[in-house]
Order: C-alpha cells, then sequence, then structure tokens
C-alpha cells in the first residue's frame, strides 16, 4: 500500500513516526528517509533508539521558496533518491516512510515523475509512506491512502510563536 | 498550548504518537490516555517500553452509531474522565495525549463542557493534546492548533480492506 499525508496542517510527519511506532510493536523493519531536513529533531533519536533506520537528505538551509533553493540542496535530493530508491528494492523494510518527499516537486528537488517510479518499482509487501505539502495530484492516482491534514488553527499565527523544541521538531 | 486532530482523515492518533515520540527524544514525561479503546494496539507497546504512561477507557465494543453504546461504555468514559482529570492537575506530565476524547461528545460519552474544563484546569507547561473525529466546534475557541485530518482516499472504500496488524493497529 502507499500512503500520502500531505496539507499545510501540522501532523504529517507526526503521523508518519506514529506509523513507524505501531509497525515497530509489530515487529516490522522501519525505515524512515528525510528529505530536505538536516537538522537532527528530537523523534530521530527515539526512532534511533528503537531500531529504525534514519537517514536524511538535506541541509540546514530553510527553504522557503524556490529562489532559496541551492545546489547543495538538489544534490542531497538526487542523491537521497538513489538512496531509497535501493532501500525500497532491496526488501529489506516493511515499512519505508519518505518524509517531505511530497514537496519535492515544487522545489524542483525532484521529479513527480521520480516520485512515482518509486511506487511502481516498491515490492508488493513493503508499506510505502509519503509525507509533505504541496503532493501533486499526479501522485494520487498511484496511492490506495491519502489525507490532507488542512490547518484550521495554528498558535504559528495567532501567536506569533515559532517551532518549539519537543513539541515542533 | 492545546492541539487538537479531528476530521474523517488516518493520522490522527498516529500524530499524536508521533507527538509522544518525538517529546520523548527531548526526556519530556508523557501520558496517554485512550478512550473508547479496549484492544492493546500494537504502538502502544512501543510506547510503553519508552516510558509512556498509556492507559485504556473503552471496552472491545465496536462503536459506530449512539445505539451501540452500552452502559458499560458510559462507565468506563467517566471513571477515564476523573482519572484525567487527575493527571492532568498533577503537573507530572509535560505532554498529554487524551486519544478519542473528540469524538466522546458526539456519543454521548463525555459532555463538550467537560472537555473543556479539562482544557481550563490545565497546568501552562502541560502541553495537552485532544484527538478523534467529530471535534464540537465549540471546543475550537479553547485550542491553539488545530488540524483536521481529511480523508481523499482510503482503501477502506476502494478496496474493501479493513484494518491491518501494523498499520492501523
Amino acid at each position: 500500500m502507499v500512503h500520502i499525508y500531505t496539507g499545510n496542517g501540522k501532523g504529517k510527519t507526526t503521523a508518519s513516526i506514529g506509523l513507524a511506532v505501531r509497525a515497530l510493536g509489530h515487529g516490522f523493519k522501519v525505515y524512515m528517509g528525510q528529505f530536505m531536513k538536516g537538522q537532527i529533531y528530537g523523534e530521530l533519536r527515539t526512532l534511533e533508539k528503537l531500531g529504525v533506520l534514519v537517514e536524511r537528505f538535506g541541509t540546514d538551509n530553510c527553504i522557503i521558496s524556490l529562489e532559496h533553493v541551492q545546489d547543495i540542496d538538489r544534490e542531497k535530493a538526487k542523491a537521497g533518491y538513489e538512496r531509497v530508491k535501493e532501500v525500497i528494492t532491496s526488501g529489506k523494510y516493511d515499512l519505508v516512510i519518505l518524509d517531505e518527499i511530497c514537496i519535492c516537486p515544487f522545489f524542483k528537488l525532484l521529479t513527480t515523475e521520480e516520485i512515482i517510479d518509486l511506487i511502481k518499482i516498491k515490492p508488493d509487501n513493503t508499506e510505502l509512506v509519503l509525507t509533505g505539502r504541496y503532493a501533486p495530484e499526479e501522485l494520487f492516482d498511484h496511492a490506495d491512502l491519502i489525507t490532507e491534514m488542512k490547518e484550521i488553527k495554528h498558535y504559528y499565527n495567532t501567536m506569533g510563536l515559532m517551532a518549539r523544541d519537543g513539541i515542533e521538531r
């Protein structure tokens, strides 16, 4: 099965972490590749402790528009793509999470076709989870489960608060 | 802060589990109370191993409409409510997750006012996370962050598949 968690609301990455925890509870092997992220976030330490292989394919650059994307971001994303292709085809993992991959086409780090190719090469018994806002609609036909996380209210906006350790990262 | 994860899409409970994992990565103390659930799901075993106190206030009854609610469900929900009130006021936990509490008013297991009271008694430094579909709108004014998980596509509908171990439970 292929899941997509997209939308502008909070809960996409955390939902995939929750899926990882649930899968681990059943003895499944779990891999998480994070695109566009360079920093080590709190959740990764815990996931790693639980035996999840976590790899990051981003930099600490804060990319909020296309002009912020640098060559190094493109290189890291491409290298990450090759790496996750290997991971998926290996069939070693029951659950493969590709965090923030859905936003990569928007920032021209990967193409939609490249992501569809990952879905196509996936072994039948591998569960593939793709997260990130702005998931291109062309992806939807290739997914079995799609949830849009829709922001209804967020303290970023109402209170001007930024990301906090332990809650947002 | 008070978070609400509601809507008909997949990812509400898993997002709260992800928040728990993230908080644990920062050394926070985490409590999870699950309303309307009696069964032990895969994720709980892993969360418990990580030091999260998980308690359940439901039965194995499958409640899909008001007519399915039995006295035992109401009693368990009421007892759970008293228990989580204690947990919240104790101030012992940095993160308190009340899973499926948002749907309790819909099934007349708890009132919306009772849930608002929990928000009001919460110590300032306790992060409170409420999940469940059909969250009553009266709750929204009392929350800082609200995400609606919107189902766009689900294999329950397209393929007639039911919940699978390690993925849905």
